[in-house]
């Protein structure tokens, strides 16, 4: 019905049909708009139906309210998707010279009536009419100073009076006529404004910025006007039917006496908790709560209204089901089951993994939340305080020293990990959602916000300027939310988050669930928290009963690995090894780079066996029993070196800090001679494996050695070898036959025998059209989307994000960047490479590893093509599961239809 | 026959079936080889069969002989591709002390006779019994010591006769038993000798060199030995039966009075023209001459064969179809045509586009050609000579002296185009096939050799070592040759190409052909370059006949298309407008991505506005007529400004070079923003179009212009309009409507209408996916093959070449690079595309630009796949040509078959 007659109609007739106390009106549908925008004029028969519903209007009217109640309307915009104050309202429609006597006679306060008359004026003259505010500026101030007023709210009904004839000046002069005297005619292009005003600037960004269709239209309510601000026995409110912001159960919201709807939104004066309405008129209240009930039983969900007391009569004026926080979200779906009122099935379509995700960090106190100081893209969630810090040394130095601290730095890159590793949180001036800072970010579980680019960071200089000129310095304080990608200069309090607590250390299920208590009267922040961890558990267990998916986590290191399993990862299904190469083992990837002799060579291979087999040790051991996918090196050695200009800089200006000039000058050698033009379409991946002697063997020997010492212990280590960037099946056949013969080595030296299966990648379009021969060597396929992206658009995530991807943003080419949703050219490649494969080897164990294994959209689409898991950051881990299993009921839902 | 008696097994007894005096003989299969090395001895049924063949040959040569003739074979391996003297040969096999009497008797020469003893015990000991030939050798000193004789050569029967017993005694302290008396057990013996030597390390290397399978095994020819040394009437030679470098007709070839066929390979004598046989033996010439034609009658080609004359008999001992130039083989194609010999059809396909490039340039004079100084990629035909320079600026002024120059660099970019535009040859020292600097010297026809990496490159020093440690400067002679990769210090003397000049000024018909005169007398320079000329047209033309495919050329200039013209293009299929930025114009570009007003970003396209219009228009005269189609804008800005390290080092140490400060500050400052860290998946192609505000717009006006000029002048200009690296239809729509708008004010400013295509390039995997969507706005489709390649890899040609092709060319990942050759996988995307966007577009017109227009393989595919054009480097066009026709000729017989 919202189609036809917006939400805001659909709501009023919803509550008419429940017999609930809406005032009489009608309302013109989206159609006729549309007709009206389509063609320029009023649809012939619109005037027909307007007199028509105006005729059924009066004679409801006077029979319900008696024939002196002036015939006064509100003409409201409401379109099918709310766009909150973008549109037009006019009020008190019908007012005239004669009507405003008859509404000055029925209320019986003339300053009432003069004042509404007033504002009709000048609200028609400027919505209706499009004259200028400022001449009517003009003319109030001319007549406050005229009366000696400071402000209009001050004149008595005669100088209002004189106010009113001020405002019909305005009109007259400019219009050449007056405001029409005929209701049906102000009706008329009152209507006429309010279909206009879909096309007002306003609307139009906020349609273009919510992605709205611009063909939708909206409809008009017309409405009888019925008044909060008669006295003290009036007034106006807005209610929730439970607390939108934790879910607990009750009514929410905020009244004002002697108030019309617009005064709660200027707020030009202070409101009172709902709870107040209850001393100040205890039948109100009660008829209130009775609706309130009444229409979340309807809507079998939390809804928002509003509404108006007129002289002690309850009018109820609007309601939709109710925005909400994401602790809400979880609450309320949870508490709607245990009421009887809605299947867990139904529960589970309503909390999304996003919502999940915020859940799991930290948030800001809401005392705390000014105006952001900037806003950048929302990279990894959670909020996070701490003090400024622009090189990733130092980072790792403050956190020694036992700091909180914050890296800010253009942009990262690999060797900014230990650096990041030791922050709280991460803030770039460039890169999107799957820049290096975004995907380590939401890997470690570190809140992260890129791209702010409205800041101006000088790294050198040491300055970071905020938009208002603020400057920060190192070791100042920022907060940081990455769940909105706001930026605050100093410290925000922070609050922690009780879900993520609770997979560390499970709470005892508790015998009363909290919905069963007065939750109107808890204020108990541990009830509330109780609340959200048993909802958020509930959640995610229906998600568990239904889903096809496994899931399993991209983790690194031994302590992601148990971070993941906590989580609720089945296995580890992208296990990095380059994060092994980084940090204090730099400088021996850095001595393997170098080696001119094959003895230096070997040295450095055999200290990166000892430190690999240690990480695999605790790898495989926090994930005993379950499958763990290791992936061979995949990134280019240079990445493990310094930067080519900035080193070029140093060598050319004789800046050597403390290091020997014949070792800067061998690792510029380095550098230029691994240089590439795009490292990402170069000397990586398996190419790596086949022309740098030694390097997979390497880790094959300390992930087999690793996971023999494991079973030698009696535990159950399950690892599997995943080859990169792989594009032809000799490739991975070459590396196989490898990594076997080491197995074979390691199984004599050793006596015991690891299972380890080798299978590859699929992150080149190549290897998806040739998928059929890979699966006759692949024991699994992991699908690479972020790679496979990459190659199939042309475009690489580091280059595009902040270059060219704005524009087709805002040019439609895709409605979202298809580094976060899969993208139907990449998923009919997954397809293709899914039919390939499982025809030359049914059965083929297949799954995901790229950033959109944890993005509910894909996760449907790979739900879809029966994948058998998606592999994900820990932290998405809880959110990946939520959403296979939504997925899976949502699929039940579109095939039963 | 060859495959199971190996190509000499096959000439013999092709031979003999024509009754040509071929030595009695057998030959054992390479099935019974097989089984040798499968099992590893003899299968049963082998001696039985060499029982019964040995049995006939006896009763043969007895018959034909008479019985004093001893029975003494040669034992010659025979694969089925020829691996010359890759594998053993026994002579002599059957002799022994009591035949060596015989053989003495027989000869009537003692000294004959032990010679060939003495050869015989020391080459089995060797060959057959594996001893070492330091034994040998030992005793051989030995011997002639005591006879104070310097080399074996001067002993004499008995002094021969006292080495044989020094060779026995070897044999026997070595076996503890001599050489088997019995004739048949040496047969034997010699086999299996044959038989292993197909696994020797020789063979194996080989093997591997020229992609010959390990599976075939050899056979092996046992033969009556005849001897070419038995006096003056006695001799051995080599023979073709036309001349193998220019293919005139008549017998060519080598003989050598009183020797054996080692003799002749050993080179220790030199030999004489075959023409001195018929002074000779005039009767043994004539049946040679006779027996060279019956063979070229029978084979219908070119022949070269092996003989012997013994006493004035003459024996062929070997034939097969006879290797040749490139000059030759069209040469020969066509006079046996001529000759009624073979078809046209025949003759198209035995020259292929890579025989015909060769021609298309000048070649060294033969007599030069001594050992190369190093060998590099063979990246663009044609030989050049010139004196060294480092630096393309360098290049320019040295042009401008008038200096023939060579461009020496590690590799080039595009800012090096002047340079290279001013050489007359290339030479690098990275990078491989399609290296910057190969691409655009074949689209330039600049010879070029890449990838010298035996090279040593100092450009700083501005020395260039050689292997040998020669060290060349600026301004020294180099001479290269890029149909080979050859380079050499100093200066070779160059011949022109006859065939290139006929492209430029065709010479008028001959009413004689060549073939008619009696070419053997000829040996005049003017006549052969008439014959390849008529040949190589006469070839054309049966291709151009035949051709399914258009050919069209990648041409940037008006002379460039002036030349593609004459080489036959019918039409452009690629206007690279980048080159329209750069040299003389760079300046410009810079202004324009450095203005940072509106007023300097109008200033610069307004400039860039004029020149393009001028380029266009000389571009479209050149080819009128006939399709133009221009490619907007592809590359990153960045690659029109300074290289980031470089100029990051002169900031960063003052080095100004005349600039002052402030602007090479602001140069580093766009060289920064723009920078990419893989420029190849960045900011380039329509996404340019999309973000650069006018640029797009103003490439259309620029060629809009010219073409509306032209057409007022009464031409007939057919531009087309291709977006580069499209990726999804929105980006194509965009850009179309863009054009379309401009196109249409032209219209109105000049009155003049320019039907002008908008098509797209189909160069992105996702373009391929989603061909279907394109077709609907695309007029045409061009497959960019080179960046498909790239992405459907996910390698760029710029970094892998030189880093991991050559261990996965070792690796046979593939046989011949993706980027020469189209892969199978790439094509299958080109085959889903153009499935795709025929059936949303019946008729849509398809054709390829990138580097595989011109490759020979691809070409077939492209027929296959029934594309309307391909286009290449105007140096191709002919290649493309002939290959077009070539496929069509070569389909239709596997169609047939």
């Amino acid at each position: 019905m919202a189609n036809l007659l917006g939400g805001k109609g659909a709501g009023l007739a919803e509550m008419t049909r429940m017999e609930l106390p809406v005032p009489p009106g009608f309302t013109i549908t989206t159609e006729a708009c549309r007709a009206y925008l389509e063609h320029g004029r009023e649809p012939d028969r619109l005037a027909d139906e307007i007199t028509r519903e105006w005729d059924r209007f009066e004679t409801e009217v006077h029979k319900r309210f008696g024939a002196d109640r002036p015939l006064l309307v509100a003409v409201r915009s409401g379109a099918e998707i709310s766009m909150p104050g973008m549109m037009d309202t006019v009020l008190n429609v019908g007012l005239g010279d004669e009507a405003v006597l008859r509404l000055a006679e029925w209320s019986g306060d003339e300053r009432f009536a003069w004042d509404a008359y007033s504002r009709f004026v000048r609200s028609f003259g400027e919505t209706v009419l499009r004259l200028p505010e400022q001449l009517f500026q003009e003319a109030e101030t001319r007549v406050c100073d005229a009366f000696g007023a400071g402000r209009k709210n001050v004149l008595d009904a005669a100088q209002l009076k004189v106010l009113t004839s001020a405002y019909q000046e305005v009109v007259n002069a400019e219009t050449g006529e007056g405001i029409p005297g005929d209701p049906r005619r102000q009706l008329d292009l009152a209507v006429r404004a309010v279909f206009d005003s879909w096309n007002g600037e306003r609307a139009r960004a906020y349609r273009r910025r919510e992605d709205i269709s611009e063909d939708l239209g909206t409809a008009v309510n017309v409405c009888l006007m019925v008044f909060g601000n008669l006295g003290p026995d009036s007034g106006t409110g807005v209610a929730f039917t439970r607390d939108p912001a934790t879910g607990a159960p009750g009514a929410y919201g905020d009244y004002l006496q002697r108030a019309v709807g617009e005064d709660i939104v200027a707020g030009i004066r202070n409101t009172v908790p709902l709870a107040e309405l209850e001393r100040l008129d205890p039948a109100s209240y009660a008829r209130l709560r009775a609706n309130l009930r009444a229409l979340e039983a309807h809507y079998r969900d939390m809804c928002d209204i509003e509404f108006t007391v007129e002289r002690g009569t309850l009018w109820m004026l609007q309601t939709r089901i109710g925005e909400r926080g994401a602790e809400a979200t979880f609450r309320i779906a949870s508490d709607l089951v245990d009421e009887g009122v809605i299947t867990p099935d139904e529960a589970l379509g309503r909390g999304t993994g996003e919502r999940l995700a915020r859940l799991l960090f930290p948030r800001f106190a809401e005392s705390g939340t000014d105006r952001p100081a900037a806003r950048g893209v929302a990279a990894s969630p959670g909020a996070a305080v701490g003090q400024i810090v622009f090189d990733s040394r130092k980072a790792v130095e403050r956190r020694e020293d036992g700091r909180h601290v914050v890296l800010v730095r253009p942009q990262t890159r690999p060797e900014d990990l230990p650096g990041m590793l030791a922050s709280v949180g991460l803030l770039t001036t460039s890169g999107g959602k799957t820049s290096h800072a975004a995907v380590v970010a939401r890997g470690l579980g570190i809140p992260c916000v890129c791209g702010a680019d409205q800041l101006d960071l000088d790294v050198e200089g040491g300055v970071l300027t905020l938009p208002d000129g603020t400057r920060l310095r190192d070791g100042d304080f920022v907060s940081l939310d990455g769940s909105t990608g706001d930026v605050y200069a100093g410290r925000i309090p922070l609050v922690p988050s009780p879900v993520a607590r609770d997979f560390v250390a499970p709470a005892p299920e508790s015998g009363q669930s909290p919905a069963q208590q007065d939750a109107e009267t808890v204020h108990d922040e541990a009830v509330r928290d109780e609340a959200v961890v048993r909802a958020v558990r509930r959640a995610l267990d229906w998600a568990d009963g239904h889903r096809r998916l496994r899931v399993r986590a991209n983790a690194d290191t031994p302590d992601e690995a148990v971070q993941a399993r906590r989580l609720g990862a089945e296995g580890i299904g992208l296990c990095r090894t380059e994060h092994m190469f980084l940090g204090d083992r730099q400088p021996i990837v850095e001595r393997l780079i170098l080696a001119e002799t094959p003895a230096e060579r070997g040295t450095a291979l055999a200290e990166l066996l000892t430190v690999q087999r240690e990480d695999f040790r605790g790898i495989l051991r926090a994930m005993d029993g379950l499958p763990v996918v290791v992936r061979l090196l995949d990134p280019p050695l240079h990445e493990f070196l310094p930067d080519l200009t900035e080193l070029s800089v140093r060598h050319a200006t004789g800046d050597y800090r403390g290091e020997d000039r014949h070792h800067l000058q061998r690792v510029l050698d380095a550098v230029r001679r691994t240089h590439e033009q795009n490292p990402m379409l170069g000397l990586r991946g398996v190419r790596l494996g086949l022309t740098v002697p030694g390097l997979y063997a390497n880790q094959v020997r300390a992930l087999a050695e690793a996971a023999a010492g494991l079973k030698a212990e009696g535990l159950d280590p399950r690892p599997e070898i995943m080859v990169p960037l792989v594009g032809d099946v000799s490739e991975l056949r070459l590396v196989k036959q490898e990594a076997e013969q080491v197995l074979a080595e390691v199984r004599l030296a050793t006596g015991t025998a690891v299972d380890c299966p080798v299978g590859t990648m699929i992150e080149l379009p190549r290897a998806a059209l040739t998928a059929g021969d890979l699966a006759a060597e692949a024991a699994f396929f992991s699908f690479g989307t972020n790679d496979l992206t990459q190659t199939t658009w042309g475009f690489s995530r580091d280059d595009v994000e902040g270059s060219f991807f704005p524009a087709y943003l805002e040019h439609k080419i895709f409605a979202v960047s298809p580094f976060q949703t899969i993208d139907p050219a990449v998923g009919s490649l997954i397809t293709t490479a899914l039919a390939g494969g499982r025809a030359a080897r049914p059965g083929l164990e297949t799954g995901v590893c790229g950033e959109h294994g944890g993005d509910p959209e894909s996760i449907r689409f790979f739900d879809r093509a029966r994948l058998d898991y998606v592999s994900c950051s820990p932290f998405r881990v809880p959110v990946a599961r939520l959403e296979a299993g939504r997925a899976v009921v949502e699929g039940a839902v579109v095939e039963g239809a």
